[in-house]
């Protein structure tokens, strides 16, 4: 049963769990507290990955250890009951003799998905599950899409006018948005696993997509190049950051896989579909290199292309406080849509300011 | 000098004031609140156009006028100090005896103007000016604007997508936005002077453009048909509320203004350049009908055109949760922006949900 402070609690569980944002995938981000007589005895996040869990940190940062025996453990995720890369959770909350544990959501990963909480309720602990439910799956949303569907979590990226218009009507867009949202794209690309990006938008502007104006490790970087055009002294072959090229597979026998394989540049190759790339054939790709999470920067074709293909989970679009015109850049190309009721079905979060701008996110309807 | 609880006490003055919205145009919205001791005695707003202001009202609800004598008056807008449709607000102040006054901004109307506070100050009394300035500003921003310029407040209303667009690639627009947010429309309606569209928005569905959906008076009804080629059947022109056909000065001897007139539709004339109507012009001529305040809900090419112009003070955006592409049709016709640093710049007001949509309001940058 859900008791008077628990979502106090596992509001303070949550925020500790985003603190390992950008440092622990493909392992979730958890946050655990541990609370005696109303008082909070006990914190720990899960800080990176393959490093302990949240809830040996929390049970490690507690004094008298004696306390756990009447204590309560929150934890945003339900606590592991398999060998890992560590021992599981749920033997070591059993262990400590802490009779109560409340859980924000299930981890829907196989060797889990119930099995440790089934573990807690055998040896007779309490276990609450459910508490802020919506928020602890939000808070890791790219670790449980990619789990229960194979796909990598897939978020657009724009930056637009009110207007809807990502260039002028020459092609111009340096700059939309202002300073603030600018660091928040290199803030963001620093929690995403990789960062996808058409062969003419790196072309463009000879682009890098490495994290600066803020700390935080650079995602990989995904260039899609059907026809592996982009020159080997492109920037984003360089050594900053993994990079990974998607390819056409009728260009599997170019002399440039192996250039650019010499460069430590990754070439994959999959399906091309009347002149396009196979997008869901790629994220499967990626997906089994351990990248659960895209944060695809396209231009209006990539992005439609992704809608279309319903491949997207999230798009946020940094919306600047200007007026381009009817004859300006769409953020999309066409999707498709002729009557109203066709349209893509979107749902609003809470929009948020960066400087003068607003961030609106959105989350594909399902 | 501000006090320690001014602030507070404006702030219920503001929210006074707003009862009055929709009612007392082309007066100003205005609240007072009377307090002694730190304790409210006495409240009053100007509740509709000619009646007693918002000082008189709160004066007349304090229970013991000998607490005037120790009391601070708050009011959003400056004391009147003319014979208007009353007597002067200032006046009754001063022979009431209340030592001190609080007022959020000062009266722009050009027989008041500061008139108001010197009478105060020489009658003894201490005035504090510029509490809540900005926020009692915005409240008559209207009845500002239309008083120090000579043109009314124009506002654009629009209901778009996330990406922009305001119709599909079909012309089909029923429906972009939810319920809400079209209630929200006719609630805006009810508070404007004047609702504007062009000929062929009207003749597209045969617009009444009258408040449904909640109470409040119908707005004047403006319709811009340079050719007056609106049927004399038209809706627009019943007798709900009334309208006001604005044409170009080359169809003033057309028969049809004799039969528009006979209707009781007001016909008006302006300047024609390059097939298009003047649309200053218009405004000045609305102005001068005592319209202090225009609603534009125009298609692509009035919004795009009133931007031009540099005519308009306010955009109200209805952004419902949805993508058409970019073949659709985007919300402003072209604004002559070939390079980013030529945008029409904007500045966000706080975004408001209503029901799944989000309400985006930007005033143009000055």
């Amino acid at each position: 049963m859900v008791q008077h402070d628990d979502l106090f609690f596992m509001r303070r569980a949550l925020e500790l769990a985003v603190l390992g944002a950008g440092s622990v995938s493909p392992n979730p981000m958890v946050g655990a507290v541990i609370v005696c007589d109303g008082e909070i005895i006990g914190e720990g996040y899960h800080q990176q990955f393959g490093g302990p869990h949240a809830e040996v940190h929390a049970i490690a940062s507690v004094e008298d250890e004696a306390l756990l025996h009447h204590s309560t453990l929150y934890v945003t995720l339900e606590p592991c009951s398999h060998f890992g890369k560590t021992p599981p959770c749920s033997d070591l909350i059993v262990e400590k003799g802490i009779p109560r544990v409340v859980i924000g959501c299930r981890d829907p990963h196989v060797k889990v998905a119930g099995k440790g909480i089934a573990k807690l309720q055998a040896a007779g602990i309490r276990v609450t599950e459910g508490v802020l439910e919506a928020e602890c799956i939000g808070c890791n949303e790219a670790f449980i899409k990619s789990h229960t569907t194979g796909l990598p979590f897939v978020c657009l990226k724009l930056a637009q006018t009110l207007d809807g218009k990502i260039a002028t009507s020459l092609g111009a867009s340096r700059w939309i948005t202002g300073e603030e949202s600018r660091s928040e794209v290199h803030r963001l690309r620093s929690i995403y696993d990789a960062v996808m990006v058409g062969e003419a938008t790196v072309r463009a502007d000879d682009a890098q997509l490495t994290v600066r104006n803020c700390s935080g490790r650079n995602p990989q970087r995904v260039v899609l190049d059907s026809q592996l055009r982009l020159p080997l002294e492109s920037k984003i072959f360089g050594s900053e950051a993994p990079t990974i090229v998607v390819a056409s597979t009728s260009f599997s026998a170019s002399p440039k896989v192996a250039q650019l394989r010499e460069r430590g540049v990754t070439v994959l190759f999959v399906d091309e579909h009347v002149g396009k790339l196979d997008l869901r054939q790629a994220l499967v790709e990626l997906h089994k290199r351990g990248i659960l999470s895209v944060l695809v920067e396209g231009g209006s074709r990539l992005s439609a292309a992704f809608v279309r293909e319903k491949l997207v989970d999230k798009i946020l679009i940094f919306v600047a406080p200007k007026l381009f015109g009817g004859d300006a850049l769409s953020a999309f190309a066409p999707l498709g849509v002729s009557m109203p009721d066709q349209a893509v079905d979107l749902r609003f979060g809470r929009p948020h300011f960066f400087g003068h701008d607003l961030l609106l996110e959105a989350y594909i309807a399902s």
